[in-house]
């Protein structure tokens, strides 16, 4: 079983948009145990749109395309392959049905062309699309060279991931039979790069049954095992070996694995502890806060905060001493513990959170550099105040002063 | 003159790594004028690049390569495309004492495999390398179908970038002839896809020396302008002249063009107007304070605000009136009209901002479904609220409705 390929879409032709999808289509097959050899990208061309799919249909059992299902004139994925697969269009009554109702739930007039967007090729089965209206599909073909399957699927990736996890993964795994592959990340923070390196150069050299990637990101190491098998069992046990090893040298550093976020994380022990949080940010700006609610039900630990940027703020709602922010400056070790123990009053949580820092381009003096932050944990107990210095642009500094706060958090919980 | 890109790496097709360098040499194949009709990854298979390497010299006159290049066994880019375009691998002096060199400055004993990396097509013309050790090259060829370039670069792109720059884009520019290509993208929010659509069908459909494309994200819709023409000028009467026609249609939903924001676009407004801004947030959870803050210079404006998660800090902190939140509950027209004008009294500013709703999954019921969100505006004068139903999962629930919330501040600051 092979499989190839297609984006659709002039935009990644012109580089205005990083093709993600097929990056992963590509985990998405191998996991399923589906040689991928091909990836091809076409333009909004029915020509060449219409030349790749034969292409890929002569040399691939499967072949998946991404992108051009859209209502306007300039999708034309879906007109290309019913004329590739030799079928006619003909309209699914349910899809159009639902396509309308989200309309009117919407309080919307459905435009014309989203009529369009219920017409599938005959004896296609439809996935459907839980965020869009596109909906996407597989068919049955017999080829010259054997049955074919051909997948066409929506191009944003919040329309493409979960119609692939609920349609397309159950399908692949009955396709594949044999040899599995599965990854497994587990997500540091706290350490730089070259400091795993350094930890993990062994596992990183290793070949054969179980690999080990390394890939930063601002205030984040990940490493990914990967390992091939016959079963499940399998795989899981040879995964499992090398976690053990990652897990006794960097053990705390691990903020989780996979789709594990630091904010869930810190949600999860919240939750466990039936403590609450609140924070107060300067220089993150929101951005913490905007996190820690990215996590559905967070409302159970979470009642609010403040965003004082200004040092009226600071003072009037978190009640920092003037005399603090007059002798110690905003970006003070001080006024970060005030901050923290301000929100943790005001909200009356169990933990409170406080930020502030340069997050630049401007603002920054030899004393006081764009990219230093002081954090302060205030709970039962001492407050806990952090001094870092971040590189980067102004949203590196931010993200990385939210990934540092919440992991300082996490830490306390974990004690 | 058209242009494919080949990328090479067994760890793109399997989704290890994202492609970025293709989206790179788009950009630049596009700012140089010329089409590249297609995108081809294959892994680390030499008879798989073969194919796709004749497959490109067959239909375009540059062929670009990238990935491949390195020291280790599994780098088979140089051998497989020299053995296409039938030249046999000469030793270049010159770049093996580089190499040499680099080891020696390192303090490195170099490995017998990176003497391989000296081995250039014979014809070749050699792009040194700055960062790492493999050269990059180019090579003029005869094919049946007419003259062809077949570029090759390393994959990493740390090594690809400055070597386009450096080597590659002079050359792309004598090859094109002149022409050049410019792309403008014009932002819109308040509307949706369908509705812009609808609006400029007749300019998606043109064709020739200036076309439109249309792109959907979160609370916005992007038109982007792109033309072709010999001097920059023409270029640049070619977009306007689209431009003139977009603008008087879509008007005052256009919040920015190319690398402007919305949160950019409302900063501008604020300083010109020396006005203030202060938010207070329930559904979005920090997010739209986190998007005014990622504008530099943004504390000119930004004092601060309040996330109001629960009721009692809707109470404590905004003085949302008890018999609001009990009788109308904390997702409605009048809280989210107290929380504006609440967090405007707190903090001091020209404008208040309150937003509360369901962004979900759970939370909704059939009066009040998942994706209600109200917004509130308060400044001189009267409170302006809008209620919006918003499609999408928590995380596009709540992007959407800081979209409209800082539209909603932006129109107000236009009029």
């Amino acid at each position: 079983m092979n499989a190839e390929v297609i984006a659709v879409g002039t935009e990644l032709l012109l580089g205005f948009v990083v093709n993600t999808d097929t990056a992963y289509l590509g985990r998405v097959l191998a996991e399923a145990g589906i040689a991928c050899t091909h990836q091809v990208t076409v333009g909004d061309n029915p020509g060449r749109l219409a030349e790749a799919a034969r292409t890929a249909l002569a040399r691939a059992d499967l072949v998946i395309t991404c992108g051009g299902l859209g209502p306007t004139v300039d999708d034309i994925t879906l007109e290309t392959l019913a004329r590739v697969a030799g079928r006619r269009l003909v309209l699914n009554r349910p899809i159009l049905r639902r396509i309308e109702n989200r309309f009117r739930r919407l309080g919307v007039r459905m435009p014309g062309s989203n009529r369009r967007q219920a017409l599938l090729p005959e004896g296609a089965f439809p996935f459907l699309n839980t965020i869009g209206t596109a909906p996407g599909w597989i068919l049955t073909l017999r080829h010259a060279e054997g049955e074919r399957r051909l997948v066409a699927l929506p191009g944003p990736p919040a329309e493409l991931m979960p119609m692939v996890e609920r349609h397309l993964i159950p399908r692949l795994r009955k396709l594949s039979g044999g040899m599995i592959l599965r990854s497994r990340t587990l997500k540091l923070t706290g350490i730089t790069e070259s400091e795993v390196d350094a930890k993990v150069r062994d596992l990183l050299s290793l070949s054969g049954p179980a690999t080990v990637g390394i890939y930063a990101h601002p205030g984040q190491v990940d490493l990914r095992i990967t390992a091939r098998g016959k079963t499940e069992a399998e795989v899981r046990r040879k995964i499992a070996a090398v976690e053990r090893q990652i897990r006794s040298r960097l053990g705390r550093l691990l903020l989780g694995a996979d789709e594990e976020t630091l904010e869930g994380e810190v949600g999860r022990l919240l939750k466990q502890k039936r403590k609450s949080v609140a924070v107060a940010e300067s220089c993150t700006g929101g951005l913490v806060q905007h996190r820690i609610t990215e996590v559905a039900g967070s409302s159970e630990y979470f009642r609010g905060g403040v965003i004082a940027y200004s040092n009226a703020l600071k003072e009037s709602l978190l009640s920092v001493p003037r005399e603090t922010l007059r002798r110690e400056g905003a970006v003070s070790s001080s006024t970060a513990r005030a901050m923290a123990e301000g929100v943790r009053e005001l909200t009356g949580s169990d933990f409170g959170l406080g930020i502030t820092g340069i997050a630049g381009p401007t603002g920054g003096s030899k004393k006081k550099p764009v990219g230093l932050v002081y954090i302060a944990l205030a709970g039962p107990g001492r407050v806990k105040v952090e001094r870092r210095l971040f590189s980067g642009d102004r949203r590196t500094v931010k993200l990385k002063a939210s990934q540092a706060a919440l992991n300082l958090l996490r830490l306390r919980l974990l004690k």
